[in-house]
């Protein structure tokens, strides 16, 4: 066994130790809660600051909260190879989602300088902040800001759904000053790797640890759609003069099921469906009334621009039908998507390659909406590295095997010092 | 015109300004609201009883607050024939819903007592409390204390929603002292007309201006029902692993409008199918979360027993199919149906025959839960006329042309005196 090899065992290891210890620290009832720019966040940001600097390697926020560090590289004037992940979590979540892949990254540089590996290129890894959307409606704010795909002027007002505290307040709450624009970019890093719990059961059900993403899947989403109908008597209206909006709604639901389905009958697992949130409005509705009104949610997404694009035009030709047939109005309100980004074929190689010659299995699987999504679309290189876990994640179940993430970090680390060279 | 024909037509009119004049009283923002042993029921009530005051026609309270008026007829010991209905309404509904029935049994006494004429039976009026089931969430309060089918030991404690207070609360400040059961019964009444509008658009669509009930509408109901799946993550769990409560709750909404389309189809309009409420959790949904919990509402009807129990097997049927398919788990919670309720044929006839007599065009259609009901089940045989009428009932646009009303009016009266000999 190299010296690396010992090293990256070790800090494994210990990252997994701060991983539970950070975890306890953030558990409130029965799940874990590190809220986004918030108390829970700033516990998981302390602690791993102070694993840091126990192991010589000292942490630095950037104006926007994330924390950085870096092992350089023999030629400082290279890009180096970053990797990391978030800190927060959603409300009442899991443990692993976000810091999973933070203190991966962090086992790597710990290991690289436990062992006085010192590769070409340097070696970064980055913890974030607010990745999840719930807080603040919108995801990736840390990465977001760092990289300069939003900047405080367009993001800082939006309010954290608890505290009703702006952004920009909670910033200050945080003795976080802000910056102008990016403070990272295509010329620091030359790749960015994320290791992240697959958050689905496809590894488990292919009795694999390690996952690589094809992509992560872009998403067509309105988020306040409704129907609108008439409300009328329950048992007097007859069926030819209803204009029901929760038939209306299943119709379009079952729809989107059904292409779901044709597409995973052709082999094509390139698509999901989800209508999360659905409701008649508690001042009108009654059990003996035609509902006339209901709110959804609309979530469909895909890897891929061809099946967002079909999905597009099969909502809008379903919603024209229901329309006519039903006597209902659609309004679909804001659009809320994100196009789909590729990842890079190189570096998802890379994982591959440093799996297998760990020993362990993978496959291929599109992933979901990550911090890396805002590193690619920056010109930055990105691929991700899925482990396996139960469960799924957001919520309190979500688990993890001590020896897949292991494996996970191991295989981080040798796809990252190759891309370092 | 005979002294009869004059005094309705007189009376009928008198009446219909009556009905406006409590409308005006009773109007709350664009709709009329008057609560069930509440403010608005009870300036009707006192409007009633000073217009019959007017006219010699002492009204007295049952112990629960139901009005009644009698006109005696030539042998005091020969149960009456009476008619009715109810005074209030559903919060924000309309002023013909239970308000037109009232008025117009009381024009019949009216013109009766106007014109001097005395059948052998005499003539009963009464003005129902309570009969709307949104207050207490259950209906024909008053009917059903006055007629013995609840007591007050069994249903007094029901709160009103929007005060809290119970029904007995309720009863106590509007000075009513309630009693141990029945206060009215076969020995009292011989049979019962309820005028109502048609709340439905059938008559509209006909072209014609009154219709005979052919029957009320029985229901099979769940008003607390719920489908449990699994919340998960909407972009990470692939579709074979989901447990969609919303897709559930849709294959079941379209199951029963595929079944009710198929009875139409077979020319059997004896069927009606609503899901009213629906919601996923506030606490739990989210646009990105797989639905894990669905509440809603069940109701359907139909005026025969076999349609009841063609429904029920469906349900069941229905159930056990999207279970095994979806992995999800259906409550369906306490049931409250009612089974349906004959009208009985002879009154029927005298309706159509009066109906025929003042040239009124006339079709048979079901209708749904009324007063009505109430004394069918206590043994008294009861009939229903339905006015045409704009708009549904149970909202603010409500709308019946006067000339319907006073067709209605006097209908309803030449059928009265036919039953009362």
């Amino acid at each position: 066994m190299t010296r690396f090899a010992a090293a990256i065992r070790a800090e494994a290891e210990a990252a997994w130790a701060l991983m539970e210890a950070i975890g306890d620290a953030t558990r409130e009832g029965p799940g874990i809660t590190r809220a986004a720019f918030g108390e829970g966040e700033q516990k998981a940001a302390r602690a791993v600051t102070a694993w840091l600097e126990e192991r010589g390697l000292p942490a630095a926020a950037d104006p926007y909260g994330n924390l950085h560090v870096r092992w350089p590289g023999q030629d400082p004037s290279l890009p180096a190879v970053g990797a990391g992940s978030h800190l927060d979590s959603v409300p009442q979540g899991g443990n692993y989602d976000g810091l999973a892949g933070t203190v991966a990254a962090l086992a790597v540089l710990a290991a690289a300088k436990a062992s006085g590996t010192r590769p070409r290129r340097g070696l970064h890894a980055i913890a974030m902040r607010g990745e999840e959307s719930p807080w603040f409606a919108t995801a990736y704010l840390g990465a977001r800001l760092m990289l300069g795909r939003s900047t405080l002027a367009e993001i800082g007002g939006l309010r954290r759904f608890d505290s009703g505290r702006t952004l920009r307040e909670h910033m200050v709450a945080l003795d976080l000053p802000g910056a102008e624009g990016a403070v990272l970019g295509p010329k620091d890093l030359a790749c960015f790797f994320e290791l992240h719990i697959e958050q689905g059961p496809l590894l488990e059900g292919a009795g694999l640890p390690l996952g690589i993403a094809t992509g992560i899947r872009g998403n067509l989403r309105f988020p306040e759609a409704r129907i609108l109908g008439e409300y009328g008597h329950a048992s007097a209206v007859p069926r030819a003069h209803r204009r029901d909006a929760v038939i209306a709604l299943s119709e379009l639901v079952l729809e989107f099921d059904r292409f779901w389905e044709g597409r995973l009958a052709k082999g094509d697992d390139n698509f999901v469906f989800t209508i999360g949130i659905v409701g008649t409005d508690p001042a009108q509705h009654a059990m003996t009334k035609v509902p006339g009104e209901v709110r959804f949610s609309f979530n469909c997404g895909g890897t891929d621009a061809t099946v967002i694009a079909a999905a597009r035009e099969l909502l809008l030709r379903t919603i024209a039908g229901i329309e006519a047939r039903r006597g209902v109005r659609f309004e679909l309100g804001p659009e809320a998507g994100t196009p789909p980004v590729a990842l890079d074929a190189g570096l998802m190689a890379k994982l591959e390659a440093s799996a297998a010659r760990l020993g362990h299995g993978t496959r291929r699987l599109p992933t979901v909406g990550h911090d890396t999504a805002m590193y690619c679309l920056s010109g930055i290189p990105g691929a991700m590295l899925m482990v396996r876990n139960q469960h799924g994640s957001h919520n309190p179940q979500e688990a993890m095997e001590k020896a897949d993430f292991i494996a996970g970090a191991e295989t981080l680390a040798y796809a990252m010092l190759e891309a370092a060279g």
